[in-house]
């Protein structure tokens, strides 16, 4: 997809750091990562202009010892870390750098704190979402963007929606690619008589909808897929109606509904089934949750089960191979339990699913 | 394989402690995966007895709250960690818990410190190695492990070889699950007027190697693979036999060293023509070097080369797909650019090659 990544927008508010960044710590979405040899280059050339104005070339030129065959074999380690802060200050002197975190990054519950504080980075840039609420020592930019499109022609085919629902006031949920323009649709759809009120939607938190719930007579899901609008759907008592910003395609989720609490219920019963457990923990700063991890093991335990705590970054069905596990509860992103339950080739159910199955006072019972 | 893991002697380090603990972070390398469940069911329950014995039962049960279908969905994230302090507690009172690192383990450069300061664990048990020499505030227990071998078969095939080179003092290196038994050979070589050295070698350190070649006529290393035995061939000037411990076979590392030496100019000239460099920086303790990454950026700059830095805790091939990069340079674990080299699909090289390749004082030259 063709973001603006408004790179010169986003130097200028650099720049206008008191603190002058030396290492910059930048996180993309795995759709921006094939720009980030723009990223990189623009920001260092744009930066290294103003830093070098203001505090001239002082560094000393780093030396480049050559060395033989023998000693070039890639097994040595290389220099030791610890002693080599001077040369760090020497290279960072003349030009801010930039590093890109690697990993995969789906959210803002995923800032890459770990890596800034050990790359002693003086800013982090995270592209592509809000701030999660994540707190951190070291400065962070968000930066969200935008998928261009015309709300112009989601506005008939929202009006004629609210027409056939009767609906007068609606919600309008969407992603943060799509807010800044789906915002526009409250004046549009001002105008024919329709009170919208547009919020951002994440695939873990649903407030935002269900603070409208009472003031709203329906909703919206502005997007592509489906997890988020079922969250929305879950959350609230009242329709929501999902509409593709691209395509137009609007539809109901009743059908789908059905079929996600069929599977939801099909994973839970397997779950109940099951002996030996894997929690999952993630070490995301914004995803991780020991305490839940924790009570979940001794729920398990008291119900005879054997449940071991696992923790990792990214927690991938690989990480597993080859272990005796009936089922997996997960305390990290709902989205492992919803969308990669099929790789884990086992159960996978959230903690909530955890307490209803095997909780004491209200049963799941079907 | 089958590791004696000896975790009563393990439980009983972990009871000699001064300050019990009561979170514990197991981390294994992948070959014990398949036996976390034991491992954390034996400690829990060894270390809970004790534990119960000393502190009395005085912790309240925690209550379950089950939840309606609504509110069970996947979806939520669950309570908030920093709220839920006082149900940590709860559940940790009792009964000392393990939490087992997910994330693969291939050496205790990679000693999983940040997950352990997140988790608030108060101990790491560390299997499969010896410390590396990662800093550490929070207490590690080393638990290196031993493949069962017998070393008696071994003799006549070192003393035949030692004859026919005429060495009457070898080092003989080997990596950590072989060392114990392998130790014994200094013993029983001794008698056929051998004087053995035995050392434990490193896919990234021959210092051990390196110290022993002015007494040492010749080496051998004991062990299945090649990496490590041309790692100790390339550090040292003397010769390096390998040995398979279980297979016997015995073979001198001549061809292996010039394919390996083809193999590596090769790399480093399709390098040397690459636009587009990815620098490899890995977030693990033991392995991260930030600076060497920086003068490698700088280097390739000077070059006229586009150079992004990257970090990753486990810097997996799939983290670049879609770049246009056209070769990496790492700065972390050695076996990155040796082993992983055709994962990438393009060519890696180290620091220390990549000097070699663009230094100005002694170009690399072939």
């Amino acid at each position: 997809m063709n973001f603006d990544l408004k790179l010169e927008e986003l130097a200028k508010k650099i720049k206008s750091l008191k603190k002058k960044p030396k290492l910059i710590l930048v996180q993309v979405p795995e759709g921006l990562k094939e720009r980030v040899f723009e990223i990189s280059g623009f920001l260092e050339n744009e930066l290294g202009t103003t830093f070098l104005a203001e505090h001239g070339r002082k560094g000393r030129k780093l030396g480049t010892t050559g060395s033989p065959l023998g000693t070039t074999m890639p097994f040595s380690q290389g220099s030791n870390e610890a002693l080599s802060s001077q040369a760090r200050q020497s290279v960072l002197r003349n030009k801010p750098k930039v590093v890109v975190s690697a990993e995969p990054c789906f959210g803002a519950c995923d800032l890459a704190l770990k890596d800034a504080e050990m790359l002693k980075a003086d800013l982090i840039v995270h592209f592509g979402h809000f701030d999660f609420g994540v707190k951190s020592k070291i400065p962070v930019i968000y930066w969200p963007l935008s998928i261009e499109f015309d709300s112009a022609r989601l506005v008939e085919k929202i009006a004629l929606a609210c027409a056939e629902q009767g609906w007068k006031s609606i919600g309008l949920g969407t992603t943060i690619q799509y807010l800044q323009e789906a915002k526009k649709l409250e004046k549009t759809l001002q105008k024919k008589s329709i009170k919208a009120t547009c919020f951002q939607v994440l695939g873990c938190n649903y407030k935002a909808a269900k603070k409208l719930e009472a003031k709203a007579e329906g909703f919206f899901y502005i997007g592509s897929g489906l997890f988020h609008a079922l969250g929305m759907q879950f959350a609230l008592e009242k329709k929501v109606l999902v509409l593709h910003p691209e395509t137009l395609e609007l539809k109901e989720l009743g059908a789908e509904k059905e079929k996600f609490e069929r599977q939801r219920i099909a994973q839970i019963s397997l779950a109940r089934q099951a002996q030996s457990f894997a929690i999952l923990v993630s070490t995301k700063p914004g995803q991780f949750n020991i305490t839940n991890a924790l009570e979940a093991k001794k729920l398990l335990e008291e119900n005879g089960k054997k449940a071991v705590i696992f923790t990792a970054g990214q927690l991938m069905p690989e990480h597993f191979t080859g272990l005796k596990i009936d089922a997996f509860v997960n305390t990290a992103c709902p989205r492992i339990a919803v969308d990669d339950s099929s790789l884990f080739g086992k159960p996978v159910i959230s903690f909530e699913e955890l307490k209803a199955a095997f909780g004491n006072r209200q049963p799941w019972s079907f």
